[in-house]
């Protein structure tokens, strides 16, 4: 069992800065990311580009933005659970909670700050009745490991780059790789199209294009992925694994199930402390909402620094919170 | 007179911030700042100290921040009045408001923005009943122009580097100088200290330690300082000038009476839009208050953001606002 003051969830720049304001008042923090890296959608969606509205930056690589968060962090030791989504917020009969993830990592604290963005990516999933039967059970969203893959006849599904990518690198290692897209060219970089083309020419790859998968079958594992083409024409093959990779979307997920007010796919929050209606839980960052709300990384810094002076009172029941300013005091560390 | 979109009083860094994200939005913005320079407190009281709690920065120059901001408000081509101080607000028929200033400086704009910090500084005051009586006839509580004390009998008040700086530097100027201060050590710097020390000991100045100025006289213009010292002795010396150098402090100033709510020297605003109770008026910044309220620069720059979407209606009445971001957009120029 992990145990820390604030557990944040989400480690994007807002739940990041969190831990700086968090530190300055000396409370100690563990963040959990569904993403394996910190930084959230910066990171994952769009490392490269500049940001324009970071105020005293004209201009910032996202990334570097991250890597400065990370800097600015340093002195406060913050923890990180990552790749990890979260699931279950148990109220302890002290007032703490313990939050569960996805693979059992328990994590007890005072305060829970929801950083969540847009919310935990989960992926998207082709329209085929029986899919969820067979999660786990040869079908899966992505690839963790490849060599579970070694030897067996996978299918991949899908048109953008992870699509392309692993049936290049699965062409090594899978005895039959089959790719189905529904168009015939390729949102994926150029590059990798082509050399996907030259493996099917090659005979070592299958490449099926303008079709859909349209149904599963197996007993108790897959077994069978019947393909139909755009002019209803329909094969079927045999396959050990499904793997449909057709983007991310951002889901609350199971914290939809906390009991928080929700509205529009959002956490309402006041504007004093950006507490929920949950005690002890607060929400920051893009993930909440209230009158006004625009959803800036500038304005999630503000809602990080108020949430802070508000999660004092559970974190040092009978201390006094003094406020101090980092240009007369420095940046006290632990 | 000035035309603009958006009046800023007060070009610290909030106030220059509001130019950006007025600019998102098309808004052109004219700033007032009673300083001689941009960066309020930061360029004024202390610009080579580092801060730390700027998100994005784990330590930051204050004058380089301000640089910074000013660099990325450029594209917006801000206007500035520097070294003038508001005075007064009118409403104009159509909705508008003209801003008057110290120097007869006249803007029309159609939204006021008071990012005014703690105030305008104004000189700390000793207490002598009829001192006001006597401002600007031989009292003054700044010098402007020292040629104006040549071969005038000048009496000094403090224990600081204006002070000291001023006692060394008229000694060569006026006729007779005499600096008076209540304790016997000095706050300036030790070298101004012992010059000062020095000129007593050479006759050149006269040092009058351990006192206070307790009452002046004259008729229609000074012509007497009493001074009384710890013991109790009252001394009286014949002067035309009266110089009390005790420093600054912040005070609202005439903003106080432009019928704005304010909550102890501050303005009170919802956190909607950082909006006062004065239609097309908006306070942001450390000026400001409402609950949870924190005296940072971030929380005035998440402040700024909120308050020009809703200033958009004013500036463009007909049109619809879309929210924009700049990482998908870039930043417009005009």
């Amino acid at each position: 069992m992990i145990t820390t003051d604030i557990c944040i969830i989400g480690a994007g720049p807002v739940g990041l800065f969190a831990v700086f304001e968090a530190g300055l008042l000396k409370m100690r923090c563990h963040l959990i990311d569904a993403l394996p890296q910190v930084g959230g959608q910066l990171s994952e969606i769009y490392p490269q580009k500049p940001i324009y509205d970071i105020p005293g930056y004209p201009a910032i690589n996202a990334q570097t933005l991250v890597d400065n968060l990370m800097d600015q962090i340093a002195p406060f030791h913050p923890t990180f659970t990552l790749g990890e989504r979260v699931e279950t917020l148990e109220k302890q009969d002290d007032g703490s909670y313990v939050i569960t993830t996805s693979d059992g990592t328990a994590v007890r604290c005072q305060v829970v700050v929801i950083a969540g963005g847009l919310g935990c990516f989960e992926p998207r999933k082709p329209d085929i009745v029986n899919l969820e039967q067979f999660e786990g059970r040869g079908v899966a969203y992505m690839v963790k490991n490849p060599e579970q893959l070694r030897d067996r006849r996978v299918v991949l599904a899908g048109g953008g780059d992870s699509a392309l990518d692993w049936t290049i690198f699965l062409a090594d290692i899978a005895r039959e790789v089959t790719l189905v897209h529904r168009s015939d060219t390729f949102r994926g970089a150029p590059d990798s199209a082509e050399k996907v083309f030259e493996l099917a020419q090659e005979g070592r790859i299958n490449l099926v294009l303008q079709s859909n998968i349209t149904s599963i079958s197996g007993n108790g594992h897959l077994n069978q992925v019947s393909i139909t083409a755009k002019d209803k024409t329909v094969t079927s093959l045999p396959a050990d694994n499904l793997i449909p990779l057709f983007g991310l979307t951002p889901k609350l997920g199971p914290i939809a199930d906390w009991g928080l007010n929700i509205d529009k796919s959002a956490i309402s929050v006041n504007t004093t402390d950006y507490a929920t209606n949950v005690e002890r839980v607060y929400a920051i960052g893009d993930i909440n909402t209230y009158p006004g709300k625009l959803k800036l990384i500038l304005c999630g810094f503000h809602e990080a620094a108020l949430m802070c002076q508000s999660a004092f009172k559970y974190v040092y029941p009978s201390q006094k919170l003094s406020f101090k300013y980092t240009t007369v005091n420095g940046v006290p560390t632990f």
